[in-house]
C-alpha cells in the first residue's frame, strides 16, 4: 500500500504508478499521481545524482540529460511513489496551475493518418485521387509555430484573418470555420543529433503528450498555396500539461497498417513503433469521436528518421506531432472538418448541432494506452475553450 | 579623427560609423568597425545603465530590451567609436570566429518578390498564370526550421533525400539540384506582442541580416504538396554574423512597387517600409547576380502585421526572411533555379558552366544600402561552401 493518499492513484487508474507523467507547477517539476501532483524539489535528495535535474524550474535540463538519466529517474520514482512511507518533505498538491513544462524548440506537424489525408482529399479535391503520390512514400509534414504552443487550459481566441471572397478579392474577419485536430505529440531530448535511424530515433524521444492543433479552415484554404499552412494554424497549438514518459508505452507497441508500397531503407523499422493509443474527443462535454492512434501509417520513429535524413538536427525540446488522428469509421475522425464532412453534415452535440466551433465551445481530448498487467497508461488531457475574436 | 585604427572604418566605407552592426565573438558582444571587431565587454562601463546588456554572452538580452535601449546604445556607440581617444580597455580584434549571435525563436520565410514568384510559376507551371490568386493580397510565407539556422561561414553538407523517380517510386540520394536563395532577414525583439499594426511592427525589428536559404529543389519538388517545403529547406539556412541595426536604414526607405489591387486595411502602410538594399551574389568568386531588394512587393512591416493578425505572438529572436530577392532582369535573379531557368540555361561562372551547386562551390552574398550624406550602409556577408554528402 503506497503512501500516496490519492484515490485515483493505483494500477487500475490511468495515472497510477505505471504512468508517472512529468509537469511543472508553481513549485517546479512535479509528477502526476492520480489526480494530484507530487512536487519533486522538496524531495530532491531522494534522487541522488539526479537531484539537480528535478530541482530545475522546467523540464529543459531533464530533456537534455538523455535516455540513461530518464530511465534512472523513472526507476527511482517508481520506488518513491510505491513505498509504504513518504520521503521526508513529500506532500501532494492539486493539478491546477500547471504550465508549459518545457521550451519548445522546433515544432513539426506531420500528416500521418491515411484516413485523415484521404478524407481531406475527398472533401477538397473530390475529382482527384484522395492521396497525393508522395504520401505513401514519406511522412508528409511541415514546421509549425513554436512560439504559440500553449498548455492545456489556455483559452483560444478566435483568430482574424483573410478568407477567400468573391470577385472583389478576399474578406477579412474572425474565422468562420474554426476547427480542432486531435493529435499525439512526441517531446524530444538527448544529445543534438542528425541522420537518426528509426532505431536510434527512439533514444531521442522523452515522452508523449496530446496535441490540439487548432485550425482555421477558411484562413488555411485561402493562404496555403504554394507554401503550406501558416496563419490558419499559427494562432495556437495546445498540448497536455503532463508528459507521459515513452517508457510507459512498452506494452502499447503495435505495427501500423501496411502501406501499399515498400518504403525506402531509411524508413524501414525492424520492429515498428506504432502505439495503441485510444483517443477521445469531447465537444462541450459530449464525446463526439474516438480516434485510434494505432491506425496511423507512419510512426514517430519514421518521422524522426525522415526529418533528420537531410542532416537537419533534432534538439531537446523539439515537438513532433503526428497529424490528425482519424480512423476508418465516421465516429473515429479527429477533426470537425471530417466529422461534418466539410460543414455539410452537422454533428449532434447534446441537444445542439454543430459544424465548426462557436464562441464558448470547449474541446477536451483524453487518451489511454494498454500498460503492463492489464493496466491503462494515461495521457494527460488537452483542453481549450474558444473565446470571441478580439474586438467582437 | 577616430581612434579606431582600421583603414576600412570611415564614412566612405560600408562598415563605418553609420553602420555599426552587432555580433558575438569569443569575447562576447562586439561591434563591427570596418574589418575589425570592437568587443564591448572590456568597455562596458562606457555604456552606463546599458552595461549589463553589452556584457552578455549573446545578443538575446539586448533583443529583449526593446527600441529605447537599442536607440540609446547606438547613440552611445557612435560617440565611442568616433571619439578621438579610445575608452580605457578598448582594443580591436579580427572578425574571425563570429558565432550565431542570438537564439532563433521562430523562423518565418516569406515569398515577397513578385519576380521570383512569377519566375517559379513560369518554370514549374508554364500553362497556368504565373502568380496564384492569393499572392497579391497577402505576403505568402511559411515556417522554416529554427534549429538549423547557422552563421555565415558554416559549411553546408549536401543533403540526402527523396526525389521524384519513375514508375518504381521515388529515388533516394544526395540532392542533385542544390540551390541558394538570396534573401534579407529581419531579427525581432522588444516585448512579446501580437496583432501588430504596420507602424507598430517597426518597433519590433532590431536589425537586418543577409540570409541564404539553401534549397534542394529536387527534394522540395517531390515533398511539398500539400503542406509546403520541409526537408528541401531544413538542412541549413545561413545568416550574416553581424546584424545591422534597423536604425541605420533610415535613408534607404523606399516605396515598394505597387500591387495590382488594394490591400486589406491591416496591410496598408501610410509610409511604406520598403528598403533600397542592393545585393550581390558571388558564385566561386564571380558575381552572377545583383538582386534589388527595392523590388520586393511586401515590406517587413506588412509581413509582421500579417503574421500576427491572427493573434500569433512575435517574440524576441524571431527571424523573418523576405523570400528570394529577384528583380525583373535576368542578372537580378536571386536563385540559381531562376538564373538557369530550371537548369535549362547554364550560368557561366568564370571558365565553367553551372546549373545547380557542385561540391566545393562557395556562394557569398553581400549588400549595401544608401546611408546619410552619401555613405553606404553595409550588411555583413553570408557565405557558405558546399561539402559532399555524408558517406560520399
Amino acid at each position: 500500500m503506497s503512501w500516496i493518499d490519492d484515490p485515483a492513484f493505483g494500477r487500475d487508474d490511468p495515472f497510477g504508478p505505471q504512468t508517472l507523467p512529468y509537469g511543472v507547477i508553481g513549485e517546479g517539476i512535479a509528477v502526476r499521481v492520480g489526480d494530484s501532483a507530487l512536487p519533486l524539489r522538496p524531495i530532491a535528495e531522494s534522487f541522488g545524482a539526479l537531484a539537480d535535474l528535478v530541482r530545475a524550474d522546467t523540464l529543459d535540463p531533464l530533456l537534455r540529460a538523455g535516455r540513461p538519466a530518464w530511465s534512472a529517474l523513472r526507476a527511482r520514482l517508481v520506488e518513491v511513489v510505491t513505498a509504504a512511507s513518504a520521503p521526508r518533505g513529500a506532500r501532494l498538491v492539486g493539478l491546477e496551475g500547471a504550465v508549459l513544462p518545457f521550451t519548445v524548440a522546433d515544432y513539426v506537424d506531420f500528416y500521418s493518418s491515411r484516413h485523415h489525408a484521404e478524407n481531406v482529399g475527398r472533401i477538397f479535391r473530390p475529382d482527384d485521387p484522395p492521396l497525393l503520390p508522395n504520401w505513401t512514400h514519406l511522412p508528409v509534414g511541415y514546421h509549425g509555430r513554436a512560439g504559440t504552443v500553449v498548455v492545456s487550459g489556455t483559452p483560444v481566441v478566435r483568430p482574424h484573418g483573410q478568407r477567400r471572397g468573391g470577385s472583389k478579392g478576399p474578406v477579412f474577419g474572425p474565422s468562420q470555420r474554426l476547427d480542432v485536430e486531435a493529435e499525439v505529440g512526441f517531446v524530444c531530448g538527448g544529445p543534438v543529433a542528425s541522420r537518426l535511424s528509426t532505431s536510434r530515433a527512439v533514444e531521442h524521444v522523452f515522452g508523449v503528450v496530446l496535441v490540439n492543433d487548432w485550425s482555421a479552415r477558411d484562413i488555411q484554404g485561402w493562404e496555403y498555396q504554394p507554401l503550406g499552412p501558416f496563419l490558419g494554424k499559427s494562432f495556437a497549438t495546445s498540448v497536455s500539461a503532463w508528459i507521459t514518459p515513452l517508457e510507459a508505452f512498452a506494452v502499447a507497441r503495435v505495427s501500423p497498417p501496411p502501406l501499399p508500397n515498400p518504403v525506402l531503407d531509411y524508413l524501414v523499422e525492424e520492429r515498428p513503433h506504432g502505439l495503441d493509443i485510444s483517443l477521445e474527443v469531447e465537444w462541450n462535454g459530449v464525446v463526439v469521436s474516438r480516434p485510434p492512434f494505432r491506425e496511423m501509417s507512419w510512426t514517430f520513429a519514421q518521422q524522426l528518421a525522415h526529418l533528420s535524413v537531410n542532416g537537419a538536427t533534432v534538439r531537446p525540446g523539439d515537438l513532433i506531432a503526428s497529424g490528425t488522428v482519424s480512423g476508418p469509421a465516421r465516429e473515429e475522425r479527429g477533426s470537425f472538418l471530417e466529422l461534418s464532412w466539410g460543414g455539410r453534415e452537422p454533428v449532434t452535440v447534446g441537444d445542439q448541432e454543430r459544424t465548426f466551433l462557436e464562441d464558448g465551445d470547449s474541446v477536451r481530448i483524453t487518451a489511454t494506452a494498454p500498460g503492463e498487467d492489464g493496466s491503462l497508461v494515461g495521457l494527460a488531457e488537452v483542453e481549450g475553450t474558444v473565446l470571441p475574436a478580439d474586438g467582437s
